[in-house]
């Protein structure tokens, strides 16, 4: 990358982690967790989102932003779930910006919520460097885009805290080895916790989304902020 | 975006056309032609092209080279079937740039070569406006991803010669609605050829090579040249 690219890359970086320092001081204050969910397009976020809207939404206040580059197909599918839910389109950019979810929020009373979904373009390489002010970072892949996608994609999973297998339903019809799925995972990033789901059958959702109420419980008593 | 980001970014992309236009005068006068293929990770453009070059190399002279940010997974599993391919690694970047396939092809003659595949990053996004030269640029979309991505990724749609719609193996197991994904298509890129294939049984492979086949001879011919 030319070296002006990189200078002016490296401002926008800076700026958006400033904006992204106060939205996470602000969530913190809220008292509302959020969680952002990056992946490959079409590896099933809004489907996770979905189900998990649907599973939480009777014990906790919810809400969902979610990033396209075009349509809101994704926030009127969500919107179904009778959560609130906006949807951020962002044109020709690759990745959500923390400016972006600041925006979005507009009008919205965070203190209403506990937890806050930010889904995010479908890319396994842009969102990776724009910090949201999330308290935690999902990053999905399905069973069907290959098992060496986490060494393919190393820092999107490194700057993950939790990996999802999703569509585990099509785990035999690819013949999905989730084992090397697993060893790729943990060669990029050690100690990763990692969850198996269908948001089809509902396999794997409820152990997923315990782990992170239990996270958001800590997060809560300021034992594990996030560290970015 | 930032003014100066785009400004710089405008540069790039200026100096990536000189490169670009450069590489396509030298493929056509060495009777190579370059088809490359785009679309999200794990949509199967490593299965679309290892078909693609069993296929073919019985009657043609093929060669590949293959983008990811890290790994030679992809070159060393197409190496197995004995044509010349060659990995480049972008590291953090997201696309291919047209200075990256011609470094890659030092050292090979073109002129031995009757097609080069070009497989870029798996990104929906940033490779649709970085021009390698190629004569025609293959979308690659899978039934697993939703009939809507089209809609939401309009421009690297927009910029691709033909869509493939891969992994037609699983379209029963993922309910694929084949027609609305063709709207889909057609929305964004009204009459744009569109082959179902599954590189796994091979369905719809020969009627997207012959394609390619005609329309590299109609190329060859000087009737149609890629407009950029």
């Amino acid at each position: 990358m030319p070296t002006r690219l990189v200078e002016v890359r490296q401002n926008v970086l800076k700026h958006n982690d400033t904006v992204a320092r106060a939205l996470r001081t602000r969530f913190q204050e809220s008292g509302v967790f959020v969680v952002s969910l990056v992946s490959s397009p079409g590896a099933g976020k809004t489907a996770f989102l979905e189900k998990s809207l649907d599973l939480l939404r009777g014990q906790f206040r919810v809400a969902a932003l979610v990033g396209d580059l075009a349509t809101d197909n994704d926030a009127r599918r969500l919107a179904r779930s009778g959560v609130p839910v906006k949807q951020i389109t962002t044109g020709t950019v690759c990745h959500l910006e923390a400016a972006m979810v600041e925006s979005a929020l507009e009008g919205w009373n965070l203190k209403e919520l506990d937890y806050l979904f930010i889904e995010n373009v479908g890319n396994l390489v842009c969102p990776s460097s724009f910090d949201l002010g999330e308290a935690m970072r999902l990053v999905l892949f399905s069973v069907t885009e290959g098992e060496d996608k986490p060494l393919k994609y190393p820092t999107i999973f490194n700057t993950a805290d939790v990996a999802i297998i999703s569509k585990m339903d099509l785990a035999a019809a690819v013949e999905f080895d989730e084992s090397a799925a697993h060893r790729s995972i943990l060669a990029v990033s050690p100690g990763m916790k990692v969850f198996g789901v269908s948001a089809k059958t509902g396999e794997g959702m409820d152990g997923c989304l315990a782990f992170m109420i239990s996270q958001a419980h800590d997060h809560q008593s300021g034992n594990i902020p996030r560290q970015v």
